[in-house]
């Protein structure tokens, strides 16, 4: 296996919550994608960076195994996010997007990395994500993830790659700003006909729908007596979801290979959510996410006497 | 077993969604509770009606098994609610609450009810909920519904009478408004402080959560090709719940007889809202109900090999 090639961006975040401001901390799709799949699968990044960015925190991916030779280092600032969440912690309001060093990206993908056979389009530019995409050679799954400020200002590019992936990633607002469709099987018909034979929808505490062609598969979010911060929570659900599809033995997309995968995507989130940043991550073992995975057994069985 | 004794409004409900309006359809919550419980169960309904209310749908009721002695014809209007739903079709907006013949009726449980193990306390004043049950001798299984109506202007009483019973079953906004806690963890807990053991979160289109103490369990709701009206899907659920408790031949509230009613009432829920009023609720068969069981068993699924 190849790993997973993922691309995305490498970010600082000011994310304000009713529970408190934290400036400028470290995220990224591609970060926080890499970090959580990192637990499953190897993982090789492409992204850009700014000269203020903290060479540590390549150092630290490093550790985890992830592969940062595909992070270029650029003369400029590193893209900046700010956000605001409510009380709900539902979906972020976008204050401000610097592109910074995005702007002129034009991502090049090392030789050694175009036969992977998993490929994660993280959230960025859908340009830039056809870009990476059409550098691969056979890919055997591409998943791709976007946000409402794309669907709103790249419609159409967006669709254009959508159509060439396996699978679209993607909250459940934003599929409906996608898909100008209230309901969720509705617009799923909509996103099968541009191509994607799954569709994942992440519905925050609410958890998770997984379109599988006809099949349909749905889990709740784990009641948690802390959320903090939910900023990163689907990019951890998308490392989740493709490292465990990306670790499989053999390749295969079985029904409950798929249903799994969305539980441990569902698993990897939960541990984020309860703090700033990426910090819940790090500590992490395989220990204790297939305990987390087992309170999502007990959560949610019911057919058993 | 000696059936359920369940009170609760019957009504004329005005309702107006964005897909039409329906004037004056019958509804009230002790009418979809009892019409959805008496696929499992006997059910004897306590409530009040004016001379406007049609004598058919009494006989409906009894036709389906609902002893409705306990229903008083009073001089005067049918209570009358007015409710508005957005596209969103989640909690109503209240437009108008006419109590009419509600407003001085004192229920009188019926000798051959008071021996009743199950009672079902429907969304009414909570002073006559308290009425009810002060009549009924040594009840196995009491549990009571509510609505922002009351915990906006009857907090007190409300609580006092929740405090009496075993499970509470609430909106998940209504839960937060009656607790003051966002998180459902600490409201919970609160709940479960004042006295019911059992606490189930009705979450309309995301499902259901049970709390049993220190177990948690989580349902979501089965995606629906049109859903038109919500109106009395929360007592319909409850109906089922109950319904299926009351249906065990040895009285037993275990992990797993909890779990499959919570998921019997997300069953019978699904049925009603696919159309205005209780049209769907009459057409049913014990086959429709476990197929649909059996539906919510295929979108749950994960951990089987």
């Amino acid at each position: 296996m190849s790993g997973i090639l993922a691309v995305g961006s490498m970010a600082f975040d000011t994310i304000e919550t009713p529970f408190g401001i934290q400036e400028k901390v470290l995220g990224g799709s591609v970060n926080h994608f890499s970090l959580s799949a990192s637990y499953f699968s190897r993982v090789n990044c492409i992204s850009v960076v700014g000269e203020d960015f903290p060479k540590e925190h390549l150092t630290l991916l490093n550790h985890r195994g992830i592969d940062t030779r595909g992070v270029k280092i650029d003369k400029g600032n590193t893209f900046h996010w700010s956000g605001k969440y409510g009380y709900e912690l539902h979906e972020a309001q976008t204050l401000a997007t610097h592109l910074n060093v995005f702007e002129h990206f034009s991502p090049e993908v090392p030789e050694s990395y175009r036969n992977s056979d998993f490929v994660f389009l993280g959230n960025i530019i859908p340009s830039l994500q056809e870009k990476v995409l059409s550098q691969v050679h056979h890919p055997k799954f591409v998943a791709i993830d976007t946000m409402n400020f794309w669907i709103g200002t790249q419609r159409e590019s967006l669709i254009k790659v959508i159509s060439k992936c396996h699978c679209l990633i993607i909250n459940e607002g934003e599929l409906r700003q996608l898909t100008n469709s209230f309901n969720i099987l509705t617009a799923a018909k909509l996103v099968r006909s541009w191509g994607p034979k799954l569709l994942v929808i992440k519905r925050g505490e609410y958890g998770a729908v997984l379109f599988n062609d006809g099949d349909i598969f749905s889990v709740p979010g784990l009641p948690l007596a802390e959320v903090k911060d939910p900023t990163g929570a689907g990019d951890t659900f998308a490392g989740g979801f493709m490292g465990y599809i990306a670790s499989q033995p053999n390749f295969n997309l079985s029904r409950f290979t798929l249903r799994k995968a969305i539980v441990y995507g569902s698993v990897m989130a939960s541990f984020i959510v309860q703090d700033f940043g990426f910090r819940n991550l790090l500590p992490l073992t395989k220990k204790m996410i297939d305990e987390q995975y087992q309170r999502f057994v007990e959560l949610t069985a019911f057919n058993l006497v």
